[in-house]
């Protein structure tokens, strides 16, 4: 079949095609509306516009917008083989960025050479968080469930059981992307727990 | 209570939760996995991401790629007042026009006015299909069903009894944005054919 002249291209769309199973890939955390699950297509776009409407408060002002939505929408990815994990297990989280690094090389590699290099890249960025644009994307990634938990009346933190210490610790790094949205999640946990959303201590 | 001091960054995390609702508004296409129909969220992600790997094949050359990816995440938020409306149903589409712009009107003047302004201005770009970057955000826009059309075995062509014809007329606006993606599509179309996913004719 003649579908495919270019080999670049056929890299690039099959690439395509298998991203689809993002779509797939359920969180623990629930809309809003209906409290169905999450999957990992939608939590990106949702975070990718988070960044966008929210990127005049990273404590680096001269964030580069792009490389951070792109982190965005390509972070999870690695997710289609090893699941989504909550982020309240820390069980074993050095095996799991094994299993994530094995996943990038997978999945990314379908790309032409030099598209899986920058995927991997970003990827290898968001995860060490270090600089200004994935110190802020990984903010997102917290406030973003934040919202959800709290528009859903806690849902997920009442089926995990999950108390207000185990949020501060696991969500502080906000701080490192942006202070002043870590002061704002501060207030939306504590006025979780004053409405009942979230255990206290 | 005191969970927002700040009224900009009230508006900014109500409207963020508003658009949680577009994951609710199903389109016509499938995925490629469970023949599922696909939302505006994670069809917005997919498009993001078409346009990030695919946009060496864009005619110009210089496009703007953030505008772009900022572009296909938000061109769809009106649909959470109008709906989706399918591709091939050309019924109406001045008043489609009409009831997108009230939605983008009331949907995107929650935000503070600079941020709702760039976001109307965004969607009207889009519509108008005029820049290198809106032409190149609606090229992906009708290239991303095509793939999930082909990859499921035509699965909505085939509800909905569309035809060759009508799916070369309504998606050769992709050469505007890109002839070599346009060739690429033609070659996907034709297939599609041959394979019995579209009718011919």
């Amino acid at each position: 079949m003649t579908l495919f002249t270019d080999e670049r291209l056929r890299q690039q769309i099959f690439f395509l095609k298998e991203i689809d199973n993002l779509k797939h890939i359920l969180r623990q955390t629930v809309l809003t509306k209906d409290y169905r699950q999450e999957n990992d297509a939608e939590h990106s776009w949702h975070l990718a516009m988070l960044i966008i409407v929210l990127s005049e408060y990273s404590n680096d002002q001269s964030l580069n917008v792009l490389r951070t939505v792109k982190m965005a929408l390509v972070h999870d990815i690695v997710e289609i083989d090893t699941g989504d994990t909550f982020c309240y297990d820390t069980h074993d989280a050095a095996a799991k960025t094994e299993r994530e690094r094995e996943a990038a090389h997978r999945i990314f590699s379908q790309l032409p050479k030099n598209q899986a290099q920058e995927f991997i890249d970003l990827w290898e960025e968001f995860e060490e968080m270090v600089t200004p644009e994935a110190r802020f994307a990984a903010a997102m990634d917290r406030l973003q469930p934040l919202l959800l938990n709290f528009y859903s009346e806690g849902h997920a933190w009442r089926n995990h059981k999950v108390r207000k210490n185990q949020v501060i610790e696991r969500n502080q790094h906000i701080k490192k992307g942006s202070s002043e949205l870590w002061r704002f999640a501060e207030a939306l946990i504590n006025e979780s727990v004053r409405r009942g959303y979230l255990m206290d201590g």
